[in-house]
Parts: C-alpha cells; sequence; structure tokens
C-alpha cells in the first residue's frame, strides 16, 4: 500500500493534472492502466531484484495484472474472475476513503491528491483487509467438520467473524452471489483445493441460519484470489486497482457541484480558565 | 506541495510506524524535523542542480528553515517570526484537512498515510494558499490611495477580497493581531518595502469599517513571509510544517477512542427502472 501511495504521489509530480481539470478523465484512465505495474514491477524487483517488462499481449487490466505478476498467460477462467472482482469492488458509496477522497476532492486539490487519500485511508485494516482476514479464517480448517466447531466456539465466545454482515446492506450483499459462483468456478483448477469451498460454504451457511448474518463479497473474495494464487498482501491493492475508479467517480461529482466540505467541531473540554502570566505560573 | 507528498509517503516505505502505534509520537516528531529538509533540498536542487547538505547550526524548525532555505544566518527577528507563523498556524479544529486526516486515522491506517491525507487535501487552493493569494493582492498597488481606490471598486462589483472573514471567526481571528504585530517589525529590515505594511494596513481597516469583515491570519501572514523574502510557491509547504502537528494531534485522539467515519448516502437519482436484459436494449 505504501509503494502504491508513493507511486501515485511521484506520477503528480511529473504528470500533474491541468488546473481546470481539464484532463481529469485522461489522468485517471491512466491511473488506472498504472497501477498494476506499480505493484508488479515492485513485486519482482522487492522478491527477486528483477526489473520486469511492462509490455503484456493482455488486453484488458485483468488479464495484464494476471500475465504480469505470474509472469504466465492466464486462463480465461481467471481473467473472468480477475475482471468480476475489479467490477464489484469499484465503487460502494460513501465508504471511508470514498468520504476522505471527497473531502480532498472539496478543495479543489488535484486528482492524484484524491487518490494518494483514498489509499491511504483504504490501508487501515477497519477498511480495506477484510477478504484476507476471511480467507485465513478458511485456511485455517482442515475439514467442514472442524470448520463449523470452531464457528461455534466463537458465538459461545460472541467474536466477530470476518466477512459477514454489512453497513449497507442487512439481507443481502448484491455482490455476494456473483462472488460464489466466481469461487464455484474456480475450485475445478488443478491448483485449486476444492475442500476450501465446502469448508466456506459451511461457514457462511452456519452464519446465516443461526446469526441471520448474510455474507459480504469479502468472505468469497479472498477465496478467488486465493484460488488465482495471488498473494494474500496483494489483496488491498488490488482493491486499490478496482475502486479508484469509484474515488474518481465520486471525485469528479465533487467537482460539478462544489463546496468545501468542512464540518465544525462542539468543544467539550474544560471551561475558559483564568489567564496566569507565564512569570507567574508554577 | 506534490513533492512533500512524495516525500512523506516514500518515508513510510522505508521507515513505517509499528502496527500498535506505539511509536507514534515519535514518527511525527521525526517528520516535523523532516518536513523542512524535503522543501530546502528540493528547492537547492531543483532552482541550481545543487545537493545541499542539510546539517545546520540553527537549534530550531524555524531557523533551520530559513538557514537553509537562503543559505545565511537569519536575524533574531526573522527566527522570532518563523516560530510564531508555525506556532499560529498549527492546529484549527475540524478545517478539511484536519478531518480528512481523522477519517484516514479512523480506519486504523498508519501516520504517514494521514498526513499524505492532510498535505494532499491542503493542497486545494480553497484551503491553502489563501495568503499567497493576500499578498499578491497587496504587491499589485503603488500607494494607499490606489489601493483603497481598487478595494472600492470590488466592492462595487461584489467581489471577495482574500484574508477577510472567517467561518470560525466572526469578530477576530485572534491569531491577526499577532501577525499585525510581527509584519510590523519585519518591515523595518533593511530588505523590506514598509510601504507595502501601511497599504495592507490601510486596506484591512477599510474592509472593516465598510464591511465589517476583520483580516484573518492569511493577510498579514502573506506580508510576514514576502518580508522574509521567502517565495510564494513555499507558503503552503510551510503550512504543512506547522499543521502537521495539528493532524497529528486529531490522529492521536481519534486512534484512542477511535470509531470508523462513514457516512451513509442518501440517493436521490432516479427512482428503480425496469430491468432489460442485455439483448433487448436498444
Amino acid at each position: 500500500m505504501d509503494v502504491m501511495k508513493t507511486a501515485t504521489a511521484a506520477l503528480g509530480c511529473v504528470e500533474p493534472e491541468a488546473e481546470d481539470f481539464s484532463d481529469q478523465m485522461a489522468k485517471i484512465i491512466r491511473l488506472l492502466g498504472a497501477f498494476p505495474s506499480f505493484l508488479v514491477y515492485w513485486h519482482h524487483w522487492h522478491k527477486n531484484g528483477k526489473e520486469i517488462c511492462l509490455k503484456s499481449e493482455e488486453t484488458t487490466i485483468a488479464g495484464f495484472i494476471l500475465e504480469r505478476l505470474k509472469e504466465k498467460k492466464p486462463l480465461a477462467v481467471e481473467v473472468k474472475a480477475m475482471n468480476a472482482m475489479l467490477t464489484l469492488y469499484a465503487e460502494h458509496e460513501f465508504n471511508a476513503s470514498t468520504f476522505a477522497n471527497r473531502i480532498t476532492a472539496s478543495t479543489l486539490s488535484d486528482i492524484y491528491s484524491c487518490m494518494t487519500t483514498g489509499i491511504g485511508t483504504l490501508k487501515g485494516h477497519l477498511h480495506g483487509g477484510a477478504n484476507e482476514v476471511a480467507i485465513k479464517f478458511v485456511l485455517q480448517f482442515d475439514n467442514v467438520e472442524h470448520a463449523l466447531k470452531s464457528v461455534d466456539e466463537l458465538f459461545a465466545k460472541k467474536e466477530k467473524i470476518m466477512g459477514f454482515g454489512h453497513r449497507v446492506y442487512r439481507n443481502l450483499d448484491p455482490r455476494s452471489p456473483v462472488g460464489f459462483e466466481l469461487a464455484k468456478e474456480l475450485k475445478e483448477l488443478e491448483t485449486s483445493d476444492p475442500k476450501l469451498f465446502d469448508i466456506a460454504t459451511a461457514i457462511r451457511d452456519k452464519v446465516k441460519a443461526e446469526k441471520g448474518l448474510p455474507d459480504n463479497i469479502d468472505f468469497f473474495g479472498g477465496l478467488i484470489y486465493h484460488y488465482m494464487e495471488i498473494e494474500r498482501l496483494y489483496y488491498t491493492p488490488l482493491f486499490i486497482m478496482s475502486r479508484a475508479a469509484g474515488w474518481a467517480a465520486h471525485a469528479f461529482e465533487q467537482r460539478a457541484n462544489n463546496r468545501i466540505i468542512r464540518p465544525s467541531s462542539e468543544y467539550t473540554g474544560p471551561e475558559p480558565r483564568a489567564f496566569v502570566p507565564l512569570k507567574d505560573r508554577k
């Protein structure tokens, strides 16, 4: 996340946005194309000291990410799943990163600043990262029975399971069924462990039946990335590559009818005290 | 501003904050010390291709900024004025950059991300930069009469003069008298044009008398920097060096009693429409 944020800020130094925002769309299209390169270049450099070429035969952002990250031609089902994930995560009204990004836009700052605000805010684990936690949870179980027993224990301790419930959706996260179907397709890959899908499904059904909580996109989302053999550290950077489109749409909307977002605060501290000149203070 | 933001993000890559925030104060103290170096290093490199040494005999942040920027020992009155400016601008409740910075803190993101959100939001000209506009306004006049005539014309056109009025203060910005006294001291410098102070004072008195609007800190603040021969481009980066302390205090406060800041939005677009399968769409 730090690398994504730094690279975005650096690009803003060398290719600044026009002051009248007339090239805002061009800047965002360029950034959406550049984000995957920030990640894959850093990945190969950091892991193996290798300066990777950023050309690819793939014609989609989804295909480019998979092909350059793993340096092999992705399967059609993988490109389809990555495309779907980029679409599902692209926009989600006034979440914290989108709202912070709108405040940055409301001072009439540039689009790179809106994006670095979004990235820096998404970085916090209360916002991004739920799909990482969800798949880590699923991965610790050997079989369905083991998983269900553990869920019972968590229920008894009133602990929260990541990937369930959602502030906006009470009955159903409309993105979840799409994620479920994608995970179902991906579990058939040669490299996939289909048992994980059964475990995840059993957990989903149990939480829904006993707590009335539906799964959100993060629950099967983590499994989808896992089946595509993407490391967990990259789930939230992938979230950027998707959500940046939503951030940009909000920034454009804010700019089109702008008023600076600047709440008032209510002071609740001590009442005014008598002023004591410096020399008389103890 | 782009350089300040990029350098801050980059420092976050190489010296990350501890995940439990136990070193938050140490990180901020280090950043407050590093911000001036980001600016002065870039200044000399960008202007003259010179890699400047970042050691100084000065013992204060204010002294360091002036000495390294201008490469000559600053006068005591300049250090005093810079110190005062850094203090006056340090904190100002829920302005846009502080609020955005608190949202970033509320997802439990790291302190560098809080700072890059603050910098990116301050960059917008509706937030930072008022003192730049104020001094540009004052600088266009040759004498007091010329200035007062121009103010009359602006009144007639109902145009706004930067550096007057304030969302929070109706009667008086308590920072203004401090700024006024500093400008008065600085106008006595050999390099200062004292006429500018007279022009600014006359404008201040006229706007107050005829519109009831008091001057805010930005009005004499711009003149203070001008008398210290600091280029206008650096007024808002200097604002960062000051306000970062306030941003940090807000981030620490948010962390100490956190709840994610995530408003709900009210949908005001079209009502739900009938679903048309893709193949039937025109």
